[in-house]
């Protein structure tokens, strides 16, 4: 031990030499290391908790031990004697150092009975807010200097907290004498400071100590919104709840949306309170859940498509429907929530991420923010598919970013049998290659359709259509089944030895089944799904070309069709380019994290927006390589590219286009080579 | 002349050396010298007119000609051409620097037929608004780039005026694009920037160029409200309104409005929405005086007593109805109109100035920077005379500020035949030492009462009391003329001697009218104003002891009741301390003046709240030798001071006091020695 000994925090990493004595929670302030405090050092918040890791840590020549604390201080056992403070927890603002030291920082300090719901995902953010909870307490009113409340509170926080510029909420204002009075002069202020160039602002202010804060996380989509209210102060998610998006009352997909508002002189003002009202609604149900009020919320984070974007903060969309598609602002906006008429905390913020170009949205930006394929040195491609296709590819060195038309074939419209994923949707397929029979999985039911008990469920949920992900199987299982050709013909003379195939005339249908409803598959549904599969794909070659590679490292499928796809039936299909199957992952909601990233630490809303202004965007409808893509792309799995990581895992059937068999399906039929 | 002549602005004296060739817009911001321009140097707003002087400036050692500026260039010519350009202006965005140079930076341009009204007082107020309008040229949307409109119109204002980190207000989003879509891609922002170390601000937008902006300054007072709307970029006044306070339906002064408030529930609201909807009839009135709409004002500045402020803001004045009279906020407030109901731009910006002390109020701060006692070597003793009278004392060393408890009898309240200053009130007194017969003037009657015609008037008007500034003059005269003592008891003794003295049993009165309403001055109503008097007086008097004075060098007397009263009557009653006489002046709407500083000038709003936080306040009630002055100034004119300015004008009567002739009046009349 030295007078000066080494202390290490975890899991930043960083370190630095302290006199005995020295306080950890400035010690770890000194540094940069964040430590939440609400009460500024007093011991009655209990939010700087740490521990300490003992034993020898070689790497950083360091012995930690419990006893290089200070023994448990006077503040310490007054806090432990009202509160549960769980072995081996110190709080930082009272212990100091005595020895070398490796502290965690844990990223879960819960001093609140909170309701903690299993996150979607595991992912721990480092917590940096953008509002913080400051405990004052307020010189009294004194003749002999008459300064008033807000000034003496202005002064307090500027001695406690070191804000010295800060401005107020005029709102808070005409409240701001009873809650010191009410306080005692003991207040909590809210401050709120997104960026280091901004001024600090006080926002909101209780009476006494208050140990919360909370903050909302959405992704606006054109079919779905999700919402999730977590704890700035902790970092947990409390509660979670999602709703279909009202709009589509006026219009399935996005650009009848935007027809919509065309057409109709109120149109954005409907759809714009629309959204509105079911974000109020989500609003009500995670408080609910949470057990918090709408007061104790005081930051927001948005994120949606450039549409929903601009239908959400009350903008006309109409400049997106057509060239040159101009987005009324593309970089991040930040508003109070009463601005746009959430009812949050009177001061609670809004803040939504950027869109990337006109058909490039917020949610894609707060993909790549999630998934970070400007963080590493791998070629990533995330894809999020909807009407429109947001497609990121990109490393460390530089990133693209486009959209591709693939039309809403994808989620079941255009279709014959197509239909959203609800309960009677066929969701999984199977083709028998030598019988070509099918066997199935339906949404609400367990069994697949050759298992016992199948007939029995099926006769109460109904069999009613397929949804996206079985449209993507039914028609690679067919390709792998020999039934398409490469260019995506049903061979009409497998009539012959399957009563599956039906003639239509000039094209066939493959029947996938029989029942109340009849459910095929025709020549025009092949047709949808190639011409959006080709968008797809051509829109993702064409950023490879940007990027000057052949293939990509790491392939996100983002969105609930990217969680549902199989992705070796996407790459059979030639969705996405080859890739080793084994990092071709479905990310989930990789929008909505990157909302929650954004609410817990404003240093992601920097790093975003930074992004974002480097990606290079490309307008696929200038590019004339575009039509080239996707003419080649119209083949199965496609007719330029090889696909070897595929290979491994299917049999891709040998190269033959309906010209060996004739239009209307020839005989031979080749199993492809082993 | 040298490749680098000598350019020196007036009226600001900054100059400079430049190349021949340097822009002379460019010379004078590299110097900090204010000149507007709107259209950023285009040659199109007019607004950058400067004038050469000519002939030699020995001093400066330049000799300036018209010639050492280029020729009219082709953005003259033009300019010109379409625009009234006066004789010897020059666009100093096109003229550039040929030689030495005397340049005249001219505070009056008008580019627009403004109604201009004569000025209340003739100060000229440098420029440098909080809100600046720009011309900019916003690059058209490209694929290419898909930076959003409003991110097009930031980076624009910020090549061509240097805003580089600009906030903008969100309700300016919804309607961007079709306002840049208006002006073809040309539009003027109004950026708000209060502050060198606050973030500009984008608070309107206009297509094309928008050559003018306009603001409002506004006093609240208890009893009138005062309006002035000027040109934020000529700095013409063009209208200006007054209105009685529509708060004193509630209570004609100012505890009996706290009162209320504190009675009545809903009274703070209903006070607030009564002084709103008030500021809203004015604003209604300066527009249609000005031609201008209500979306044409983007910055307003008010100013009012304690109580006035709090209730224009919305916020209780319980507070400062008793110890320790705290104030919700004594620093300045900036906030948005729309925030507190008053619609003018949405953007627009509101700035209220900082109070000194719980019962010294905004308005003495803006008196105060408009007389600048502070700014100055002289003691300046500066008076707003109120139901509390605001005393600021202090010079550029050191400024102390009180308020005192007048009560309400200087404004005719609690005065027999008291009444406000309207047609029927007695104005002005005189009384004849010899005869005691007065002779009076009656507001809305032209003649002296002893005048011809004076009767008939009188017929039509009526006269129904006496009013502030006569109920100072009445008290003097009857003093001067021996009808009352030293200690303000009326000489019953004279009732021998004159019919107008008038006995009431044990005290005695004066008859200073008889007609449809005998008006008389009681005994009772000479106690109240030596009451208010004497409180006056010991405010000064502790100032003065704090600043260790005794005369002070000069006295501003603020407000209409400054305006009103004959400064030499002031001084016989003790209101004021000894001063030469000359040296006494109404300063009339001084707080009003201080608002329209503040609007036109930013600077003034630093200063003021520099100097507001330096002021010394005193607290009256804590003091202890208050009391002592307050009884000492009892007398006639003050027991303890000597007023040797005041026996170059007026014969002061003996000392006498009432001992002298007994409680209920002597026999004795003492003249005072010539």
């Amino acid at each position: 031990m030295t007078d000066h000994p080494l202390v290490l925090f975890m899991p930043s990493g960083r370190r630095g030499r302290f006199p005995v004595g020295t306080n950890v929670l400035e010690a770890a302030r000194s540094l940069g290391v964040y430590v939440e405090s609400v009460c500024g050092g007093r011991g009655i918040c209990g939010r700087c908790q740490v521990e300490v890791q003992e034993g020898q840590f070689a790497k950083h020549g360091i012995t930690s031990a419990k006893d290089h604390l200070s023994p448990f201080g006077p503040k310490e056992e007054r806090y432990a004697a009202l509160r549960d403070l769980k072995d081996g927890r110190r709080l930082s603002c009272s212990a100091t150092i005595a020895g070398d030291l490796v502290i965690d920082v844990p990223q879960d300090v819960a001093v609140n009975a909170q309701v903690v719901r299993k996150e979607s995902d595991g992912r721990v953010i480092a917590r940096d807010p953008a509002v913080h909870m400051c405990y004052v307490e307020v010189e009294e009113p004194d003749m002999h200097k008459p300064l008033g409340d807000l000034d003496r509170l202005k002064a307090a926080l500027s001695a406690d907290w070191g804000y010295e510029a800060l401005d107020v909420d005029f709102h808070l204002l005409p409240g701001l004498q009873k809650t010191l009075r009410a306080g005692e002069w003991k207040v909590t202020a809210a401050i709120h400071k997104d960026s280091e160039g901004e001024r600090a602002r006080l926002i909101a202010l209780y009476p006494g100590l208050k140990n919360e804060a909370y903050g909302i996380a959405c992704d606006i989509g054109s079919t779905t919104i999700a919402m999730h209210l977590s704890s700035l102060l902790s970092g947990r998610t409390l509660a979670s709840a999602g709703t279909s998006n009202p709009q589509i009352r006026f219009g399935e997909d996005l650009m009848s949306r935007v027809s919509y508002v065309m057409m109709n002189p109120d149109g954005r003002e409907a759809m714009t309170l629309a959204v509105r009202e079911a974000l109020n609604g989500l609003i009500d149900r995670v408080c609910a859940e949470g057990g918090i009020s709408r007061a104790d919320i005081l930051d927001a984070v948005f994120v949606g498509n450039p549409i929903m974007h601009h239908l959400f903060l009350g903008i006309d969309p109409t400049e997106l429907g057509g060239a040159p598609f101009a987005l009324a602002v593309s970089g991040a906006v930040t508003l109070k929530a009463s601005e746009i008429g959430l009812p949050l905390n009177a001061g609670s913020r809004v803040y939504v991420l950027p869109c990337i170009a006109g058909h490039v949205g917020a949610d894609a930006a707060a993909a790549t923010l999630t998934e970070g394929p400007h963080r590493q040195d791998e070629m990533m491609l995330l894809v999020d598919i909807g009407t429109n296709a947001e497609i990121v590819l990109g490393n460390a060195a530089r990133t693209v970013a486009a959209s591709s038309p693939t039309g809403p074939a994808f989620e079941g419209a255009e279709i014959s049998s197509g239909q959203r994923a609800a309960p009677g949707a066929i969701e999984r397929v199977r083709i028998d290659p030598a019988t070509l029979e099918p066997r199935f999985r339906v949404i609400g039911i367990e069994p697949w359709s050759d298992e016992p008990g199948f007939a029995e469920a099926a006769a109460g949920v109904g069999i009613t259509g397929i949804c996206g992900s079985a449209i993507i199987e039914v028609v690679a299982e067919l390709f792998l089944a020999g039934v398409l050709s490469e260019d995506g013909v049903i061979d009409g003379t497998l009539a012959a030895r399957s009563p599956r195939i039906l003639s239509n005339g000039r094209t066939f249908s493959y029947l996938l089944h029989e029942g109340a409803q009849r459910i095929t598959v025709t020549q025009n549904d092949i047709r949808a799904i190639q011409l959006a599969k080709a968008a797809l794909y051509a829109g993702v070659k064409l950023l490879m070309d940007k990027q000057g590679v052949d293939h990509v490292d790491r392939i996100g499928l983002a969105g609930a069709f990217g969680t549902f796809i199989d992705p070796k039936y996407a790459m059979v299909l030639g969705l996405i380019p080859d890739c080793d199957l084994d990092r071709v992952k479905a990310v989930g909601n990789a929008a909505g994290t990157g909302a929650r990233m954004c609410l817990l630490n404003r240093g992601y809303r920097r790093e975003i927006e930074d992004t974002v202004r480097r990606i290079e965007k490309i307008e696929t409808a200038l590019e004339p390589k575009f039509q080239d893509h996707f003419v080649a792309a119209m083949a199965l799995p496609n007719k330029v590219d090889a696909f070897p990581h595929l290979a491994h895992v299917v049999t891709l059937p040998e190269r033959r286009t309906s010209s060996d068999t004739g239009e209307t399906g020839g005989r031979r039929r080749r199993r492809s080579r082993d």
